[in-house]
C-alpha cells in the first residue's frame, strides 16, 4: 500500500465522523452562543507550548477541536451573528471545499491544471451575467476584495504610466474614494507605494453617497496643481451604511477624465444581481474593474473574492512576469493566472462557487436576498417607531444602522451587552462622529424570528439601561 | 426548521459521498494519469455558458464533478507529481479544512474569532521552534510566499523610511537577491511601487548560490551612486536548483550595513528542518523575516504560509489601517491580524496546520523528508552514471536537474513526451542557458518505486528519441 498519513478506512471513519460534525452543527448552529465567553489569551494557554515529538491519534485531535476550539469560536455562520457583513457557508459550498481540498491542485498556470483554470473562467462568466456585466469583463478570483481592490489601484497605475513599473513611485497620481469607501482602498493605495497623502477623500450627500460636484471639483483642484488624478473608487454597499455611490455618473466624470474608475461591490454586488435592483450597478458596464465577494452574501465559505477587470492587459502590465520554470506555451484559450495577479499560485476556490451557483442557481438567490433585504427594511421601520431608538440611514439593502438616542457610552455599553449575552452579535461604528449599531441580516440561516429575536434582546438590554 | 440549502440528512448522504470519493482518491491517485490529455477550452466549451436559473440536485453536480473536472485535473497529489515543487493533502489536512469550511470564521481581529486567531499564533509558535527560530519571531498565515514575501519588503520599506507610507514611492531604495531567486521577490518589490530598476539579482557561485562579496560589493556601489540599499532576500531552496545561499554571511552583511534581511525557505525551511540539516538556516534567527510553505512539504492542503517577522512593529507601520467600523479594545493578547498584513480578512488556515502537525508529530515529518532527500541523492547518482545524461546542480534536497547531453531540443522533447504519457509529470527550467529537466519528490504518497518508475520512463523514452 501507498505511505497516507491514514488508510482509505480510517479516512473513511474519520471523515464520516467530521461531516457528523457538520451536518449537525448547520443544524444547531443557532443553539450556540454567538459569542465565546473567554479572555484574550484562554486558548493559547491551554494548548501546549510545542508540537507533539510522536504523532497523535486522530481521535484526540477531533475530541480537543470540539472541547479547546469551539468554545472559543465566535459563530460567523449563526443565524443571528449580525455583526460586520453576515456570511454563510452552504452545505454545498462545504462539500466544493472538501474536494477542493483532496484534489490540492494549484492554479498559476493553465497547464499547471487545466481543470481549475477553467473552471475559473466559467463561475466567473457566469457571476458576470448574473451581475449584468458585458463579455467584455475578464475575470478571476482572489482572496478577498482587500486583494482585488488592490490589483485594481495597481493596474490603473500601470494603465497611467507603464514606466513606474521600472522606476517605482507614483509621482503626482492621485485616487479618489468616497470618506466612506472601505479602508482597503487607502490600504491599497499605500502598499502600492501611492502615499497615503494621494488618496482623497470625497465628501459624501445626506445619504452617504459620494457626490460627484465634489469629486469632480477634487480632480480639477489636483490638476490645478499639478498633480495626474488616475483612479476613482465608487462603492456599491459601503461597510458604514450599505449607501450606493451614484456610479453612472461617476463612471461619466472618470470617463471625461481618463481615470480608471473601480467599483467596489463586494458586499452590494450581490443584492444588485436581483432584477429589482439591476439600477444600483447602472454604469458599472462602462467601468474598468469590479469586485464583489461571494464569500459575503452568496453562500460561499471564505476565502472567495471575485473580481472582474474589463482592461486584463493592464493587470498583465503591472504583475507579469515569467521565469523560465514557468515559461509556457502561448495559447490564447490557455490563461496563466500568474500573470494577471501578485500570488503565484491559488487553490481549487472556482470549485466551490460552482457547487454553490448550480445548487441554488439564480432564482433561489435572488428569492433568499430578497427576504433579507425586506426584513432589513421591516425591522429599521419598528426601530425608528420606538421612542428610544432611531435609524440613523437608509437601510437600502440587508444592514441596519442604529442607536439609542442621546449619547454614545450608553450605546457602546448596550453593544457591549448584546454581545456578552451570547443572544446576538452586533458591530459598532462611528457615523457622523456618533456612535451607532450596525445589525446585518445575510446568512442563510437566518429566520424573521431571528431579527426580531436579536431585536428584542436589544430593546430589553436598552430598557434595563 | 431553519432554511439550509440541504436537511442534515442530505448533507450527511452527500458529505458521506465525498468522503468516499476522496478515501478512493488518496487510495488511487497514482492509477491516473499524472496530466490530462486536453487542448486549452475544452472544459469551458464543456459547460453551460450560464449558470441555472432553478437549482440543481447535487447528484448531478457531483456526477459531472466526476465526468468533467476530475479528466481535466492535473493531479498535483499524484505520487509521480514530479513538477514545480511536490504537495500534499494528507488526510488529516483534509478533514482540518472540511471543519475551516464548515465554522467558516474570519480571522481579521481577536474578537471576530478568538479561536482561529489564537489557534494561528499556536501553530506558528510551533512551526518557529521546528524551524529553530527564537521566540522573538512573531508569525502569521498568508496565502502564499509571493504575499508573505510582498509583506517582507513593504515592512523593510517602512523599517527603512517610514515617511514613505504618508509621500509615497521609494526613492533611491535597493534591494538584492540572488539572480537565482524566486520571481515573487521582484514581483513583489515591483508591485510595491520600488520599481524594477531598483532590483539587484547578485551573481552565485558554482552550485547557484549567492556569493556575499558580490552582495557586498553591489550595496557598496550602490551607496556610492547615492543609492539607499534597505533590503536583501536570501533563498534556502531555490526553485530552479534548491541551492542554498550562505544565510550566515548575508546576514552579516545585512547587520552591518542596516539592511532588511528576508529568508525566502518556501520550499527549503522544511528540509531545514531535519536536525542534520540545521546548518542549512544558521544566521536566520537573527534575520528580520522569513518565510516556509506548509503547503508545498508539509503535507497540508494549499493555501498556507507561513511568515514569520522579528520586527512586527514595522509590519504594523507599513500596514495598520483601523477603521471605526473595526476599531477594538487594546489588549497585548489580542492580536489583530488586519494591522499586520493587506487582506483585511482571512480563513481559518490555523486549523488544518494544527491538525496535520498533531496527526504526524516531529519524527514522523523528519522520517519522511528524510526519505525523499536520500531518493534524490540516489537518483541524481545514477542519473549522473547513465551515458546519455548530466545532472546539472546538486541536489542538496529534494529536487534532481538534469538533462540528455547535448542540445535542448531533444530536452524540451522528452519533458512533453514524458508529461504525455501520463505516467508522471517533470517541469523545465533554463540553467546557464541551457534548458534542463526538473524531478521534484515531496508526495506523501510516494514510494521509492514511483521515483524508479519516472526515471525509468525518461531513460526509455530519451532512448527513443
Amino acid at each position: 500500500m501507498r505511505p497516507q498519513d491514514m488508510s482509505p478506512d480510517e479516512f473513511r471513519k474519520f471523515g464520516y465522523e467530521v461531516v457528523d460534525w457538520i451536518a449537525r452543527y448547520l443544524d444547531t448552529t443557532g443553539e450556540y452562543r454567538v459569542v465565546p465567553e473567554m479572555q484574550p489569551g484562554e486558548l493559547v494557554d491551554a494548548l501546549p507550548k510545542s508540537a507533539p515529538v510522536k504523532g497523535e491519534p486522530m481521535e484526540a485531535i477531533l475530541a480537543d477541536f470540539d472541547k479547546l476550539i469551539v468554545p472559543a469560536l465566535n459563530h460567523w455562520n449563526h443565524p443571528r451573528f449580525h455583526g460586520y457583513f453576515s456570511v454563510s457557508a452552504s452545505g454545498a459550498g462545504i462539500l466544493g471545499e472538501m474536494l477542493a481540498a483532496a484534489v490540492n491542485v494549484n492554479s498559476m498556470l493553465w497547464k499547471s491544471c487545466p481543470a481549475s483554470v477553467e473552471l475559473e473562467q466559467v463561475v466567473m462568466s457566469w457571476l458576470r451575467q448574473w451581475l449584468g456585466l458585458p463579455e467584455s469583463f475578464f475575470g478571476l478570483i482572489h482572496d478577498t476584495a482587500s486583494s482585488s481592490t488592490l490589483h485594481a489601484i495597481g493596474a490603473a497605475r500601470a494603465a497611467a504610466d507603464p514606466g513606474l513599473r521600472t522606476e517605482g513611485g507614483a509621482p503626482g497620481l492621485v485616487l479618489y474614494a468616497s470618506e466612506h469607501a472601505h479602508s482597503s482602498v487607502e490600504k491599497g493605495a499605500l502598499s502600492l507605494g501611492m502615499g497615503q497623502q494621494n488618496v482623497r477623500k470625497i465628501g459624501v450627500d445626506a445619504e452617504y453617497r459620494m457626490r460627484p460636484d465634489l469629486l469632480s471639483a477634487a480632480i480639477a483642484a489636483d490638476r490645478e496643481a499639478g498633480k495626474k488624478p488616475f483612479c476613482v473608487v465608487s462603492t456599491v454597499g459601503t461597510t458604514s451604511v450599505t449607501s450606493i455611490d451614484p456610479v453612472k455618473e461617476i463612471q461619466a466624470i472618470a470617463a471625461r477624465e481618463g481615470l480608471w474608475h473601480h467599483v467596489d461591490a463586494a458586499y452590494g454586488g450581490v443584492a444588485a444581481m436581483l432584477p429589482e435592483n439591476r439600477w444600483m450597478l447602472e454604469g458599472a458596464g462602462e467601468a474598468d474593474s469590479l469586485v464583489v465577494n461571494p464569500h459575503k452574501w452568496l453562500f460561499t465559505p471564505i476565502d472567495l473574492s471575485a473580481f472582474f477587470c474589463r482592461r486584463p492587459e493592464a493587470l498583465r502590465e503591472a504583475y507579469s512576469l515569467v521565469p523560465e520554470y514557468l515559461a509556457s506555451q502561448e495559447n490564447p484559450r490557455a490563461v496563466n493566472l500568474m500573470d494577471y495577479r501578485i500570488p503565484l499560485g491559488s487553490r481549487f476556490r472556482a470549485l466551490k462557487l460552482w457547487f454553490v451557483m448550480r445548487s441554488f442557481g439564480y432564482e433561489k438567490v435572488c428569492r433568499i436576498i430578497r427576504k433579507h433585504c425586506a426584513w432589513a427594511r421591516e425591522l429599521a421601520v419598528e426601530i425608528a417607531a420606538h421612542p428610544q431608538f432611531e435609524v440613523v440611514a437608509p437601510a437600502p439593502m440587508s444592514l441596519v444602522c442604529f442607536r439609542m438616542k442621546g449619547p454614545d457610552e450608553p450605546n457602546r455599553e448596550l453593544l457591549e451587552q448584546v454581545n456578552r449575552s451570547g443572544v446576538a452579535f452586533l458591530s459598532g461604528n462611528v457615523l457622523d462622529g456618533r456612535f451607532v449599531l450596525r445589525l446585518a441580516i445575510g446568512n442563510l440561516g437566518t429566520t424573521r424570528e431571528d431579527v426580531f429575536t436579536t431585536w428584542e434582546k436589544v430593546r430589553t438590554l436598552a430598557s434595563q439601561a
